[in-house]
């Protein structure tokens, strides 16, 4: 591609920082992809022994955000993302470790033809480039992301919320540090200081040096990026996900599995917001089901058939079956039945996990197939919709799109392809 | 996803045509997921006799486009692009029948396993659903792509070219009627008739009903819906492609190959634009390979170097090496070597196709893995990269960027996935 003076924002008059750091991105995300997966890999071990050998000054950086937390007023659950201990600081050098124990995505043979005119054709996995990263409050995201973009034969660029700044820098120093002493481009991990909303603005424009667009974060910044960007984005994490439970099905597992879906972790993606309910076991399910989350502190909203069984059940509106709680709180409604519950979900879904509890085979199978999401499960939890749950050692996120990635992406979902056609003087008529 | 009201356009009254079509398209998109591959291929055939049987009425609508075109002043080859005739319209309806002869893209297992906790996953190809595809003056299109979305299982929404309204209008109505008579859906396919400017702008806001958007056309087109979509668009099209010829290259196959690659359709986006040279081959190759392009009426643009050997040629400024020619034109360029021809590459290309042409293994090798386009090809024309010549059966477009697909798009291109998750009660910890 032809390099062109990107347009200058009328804000500043030199180059942007946004701007300067996607270039050095750029050019380092092409030593990224030649690197071998052992460079790689010895890479990953020496940030993670950096991370842990730099605890105090990342520690030092973080209490400064978290004084400024508290006098902004962040909420408690904010203030526990954003905070860093040497346990977690440990943890993210350990996922460091972890993925360097991953086997390389890069160079793998896809598929391989030959075709009649005898050109050899190979489909085999390339590097994206640079890929951008746009998130809140946590830190280790920063250590996470430029570990993952590392293993992916990519360069990361990194825009962390402003909350975290003063963590994010350091770790970002930290880790652009061990990079150089190991040889590696420090360019290939790029930590955007700016916290002004127009540097992501910029940044959504930068497409001619950005292959992928990753927001992490509320609606809100998910909205923004896949309205304004002109860079593919993957959208992650809005999570509207439901259990069925239908006519057939065991109690005790429909409990358990309904029980785990809502409370084992509620703020995240593939944790349940709606219960759905089969009208003809809504009798005996419901009263000790409602009991359970009652005793596990959720506060439920029910539909009328729903508040029979237990009166302290606020009415559930339009509102509430579209809505993500993310915390202890759910929706429930009873159906008529497998179409109704598969109608249900067409409608307040947001395609990310949907699980069914049933023993009818027919039931089952007519619900992975017509349910649009990028996890359909039988008699298990949402919860498991997850990389590490699904076997891929790793994710970046769980993607709700169609396209590209859908459900967790792991390292394999990071990368592109491209083609090798190999000939002996072919021309085409 | 909860479907709320679109914003309306203040320049209507009544909800638009573009947003009818569209909703309509995404109820017909969840019927089009669940037929299976013999309703679909049969479907095909019908839409294939119903585009010979109304072989009259298509050529009516034609004249009539063809006439206001001519009044309008069209180009030759843009009035031959518009044009039809009954062999037109008879290669229309055997493209559907080639495609009646492809596997079912849809319900194909892409990998399965069992985790440790005893689940077992699936992942299983499934439509996109609606897919948008924007185009210009053929009108072979609407049926090609109407045929390859309702294989792919998905609705397809079309907006063609405004020069070519009454040829796509008649051939949409064809093939709908041909659907309802076959008891399919008629809202399947959905063309689009309003050819004003600001229906394109409506539909590239739509990300509600439109799950992935292609634009083929020029440069201004692509820019356009890139600029302002928050729909995931796969950018198509753009052929800047090059052929280096290698100190070691066999001068007769690379002079074949760089005259094919040129000349054998110089209006196609994997034609190359710009031919490489190695300095210690050029006194030997470009006498004669200048001649043949000259012979051939392929207007040169070349560096100082190359215009010793043919003073005839234009001298080629750097705009020249970044033009995409489409035509019987081309730039060359006398190279030290390998690494120049890759920043040459790097450069100028697209990300296309590039080709060396070498007897040396290990600057062929270099090439293969330095070169970052959607087909590096050794020894073979760039003409290659075709979804046919690949072994697609058919393609919708040959993909520039790096997410979802790359290079030529079949109907394994056109799909998502999803994961079926079977369990026995698991819940996670």
């Amino acid at each position: 591609m032809l390099i062109k003076k990107s347009k200058r924002s009328a804000t500043c008059s030199a180059k942007s920082e946004v701007l300067q750091k996607a270039q050095k991105a750029k050019i380092a995300a092409r030593a990224a992809a030649m690197l071998s997966g052992a460079v790689k890999n010895q890479s990953l071990l020496a940030l993670a022994a950096a991370l842990e050998e730099k605890t105090p000054k990342i520690l030092q950086a973080n209490f400064l955000d978290r004084q400024r937390a508290q006098k902004n007023k962040l909420s408690a659950a904010l203030l526990d993302r954003l905070a860093l201990d040497a346990q977690r600081v440990k943890a993210m050098a350990d996922g460091l470790r972890a993925l360097a124990r991953l086997p390389d995505p890069n160079n793998r043979v896809l598929e391989k033809t030959r075709r009649p005119n005898g050109l050899r054709i190979e489909k085999i996995s390339v590097p994206l480039g640079v890929i951008a990263i746009i998130y809140e409050a946590r830190p280790n995201v920063t250590a996470d992301a430029a570990g993952l973009c590392l293993k992916a034969g990519s360069a990361a660029l990194l825009r962390g919320g402003s909350d975290a700044a003063e963590s994010n820098k350091t770790i970002a120093a930290v880790l652009r540090q061990a990079l150089q002493a190991n040889g590696l481009p420090p360019d290939l991990i790029q930590n955007i200081e700016n916290t002004d909303r127009r540097a992501v603005s910029e940044l959504l424009s930068l497409r001619e040096y950005i292959d992928l667009l990753i927001p992490r974060g509320g609606a809100g910044l998910i909205q923004k990026v896949v309205r304004e960007s002109s860079i593919p984005v993957i959208e992650t994490g809005t999570g509207n996900c439901h259990v069925y439970v239908d006519e057939s099905a065991k109690l005790p597992q429909a409990l358990n599995i309904a029980l785990n879906a809502k409370v084992s972790r509620p703020s995240v993606c593939n944790a349940a917001e709606t219960l759905l309910v089969h009208e003809k076991i809504a009798a005996k399910f419901l009263p000790p089901m409602l009991r359970a989350y009652q005793n596990a502190g959720v506060k439920i909203h029910g539909c009328a058939k729903t508040r029979k069984y237990a009166p302290a059940v606020l009415p559930a509106t339009p509102e509430d079956y579209a809505r993500e709680y993310l915390d202890l709180e759910i929706a429930v409604k009873v159906v008529a039945g497998v179409d109704e519950a598969i109608e249900h979900i067409y409608r307040y879904g947001t395609k990310h996990s949907e699980a069914i509890v049933t023993e009818n085979k027919r039931n089952a199978e007519k619900f992975l197939q017509k349910v649009d999401a990028a996890a359909a499960l039988v008699n298990a939890s949402t919860r498991f919709t997850d990389g590490g749950e699904f076997g891929f050692g790793c994710e970046i996120g769980i993607s709700t799109q169609k396209l590209h990635a859908r459900g967790p992406m792991g390292l394999r979902e990071l990368m592109s392809y491209k083609y090798l056609v190999r000939g002996q003087g072919q021309i085409r008529k």
